[in-house]
């Protein structure tokens, strides 16, 4: 038996929520991922966000996204996924500083890949909550997963 | 008449598609990216990624559609984007080292806002083309922008 500690595709019941770990967002971390990536006033500069319809500095939608790989990348029993295929996001709330955000996923589907053998396709619907328990971010993706049989 | 460079809701016609600009995609950028925000092995490991199902490294997802904000926001007559309201991503193809990529958008609808008066909401098609024409990544989404009116 295997001590990998990954999970594979067999490892992944459909319909049980999992939460993954959780991200405080710093002002700072915003701002310089802003300032590299997507660099609109309302993500950078404080006063120009005063006047945004958000009111306050918020989070870039793709910094939002990458908070969700990190905590995802350092939980236990790391998911051994090989592509992300396809995802809708949803950001029903804007992040801001001194935000907890805290991941959660489900499985809602899975089957065998026909084009890669040895690797199945999962289907999952992914949030972030921040303190207030308000969803930031739902993300609904489908994504390659190795399967055990050919991890051993 | 105003002298603001940007493009508002007003300035945005349906059906036309614009080039934006490109990014050269280096091996070290691939890497530091994935390092601080998706650690998966075949992202940051030339060896582990030889034996994953891309045969060599390739970008983050995250990472991709981080190189779209990037271009978009570098883009002369930039869109005054207010908020990133929804948007559905698929990764045909992998971006891997020295990749030129390309973006390319194209406003498939529009509507006032309802609820954000002075704003109205687009939904587009964005695409990111490699130097072989391939779409490496394709978002439908929508956004809110701000209406000339509001602006000047």
């Amino acid at each position: 038996m295997s001590n990998d500690p990954n999970r594979y595709y067999e490892d992944i019941p459909v319909g049980v929520q999992r939460e993954l770990g959780s991200h405080l967002v710093t002002r700072d971390e915003i701002i310089r991922f802003a300032t590299e990536w997507d660099p609109q006033p309302f993500h950078i500069d404080e006063d120009a966000a005063q006047s945004s319809v958000f009111g306050g500095l918020t989070a870039s939608s793709c910094h939002t996204y990458a908070i969700s790989s990190l905590i995802f990348s350092r939980s236990p029993g790391k998911i051994a996924t090989a592509a992300m295929l396809g995802l809708e996001l949803q950001f029903p709330t804007a992040v801001r500083p001194e935000d907890v955000l805290t991941l959660h996923d489900l499985c809602t589907d899975q089957r065998l890949s026909s084009s890669r053998p040895g690797h199945g396709v999962v289907s999952s619907r992914t949030t972030l909550t921040n303190q207030n328990g308000e969803d930031v971010f739902v993300m609904t993706s489908s994504y390659l997963v190795r399967c055990r049989r050919a991890a051993d």
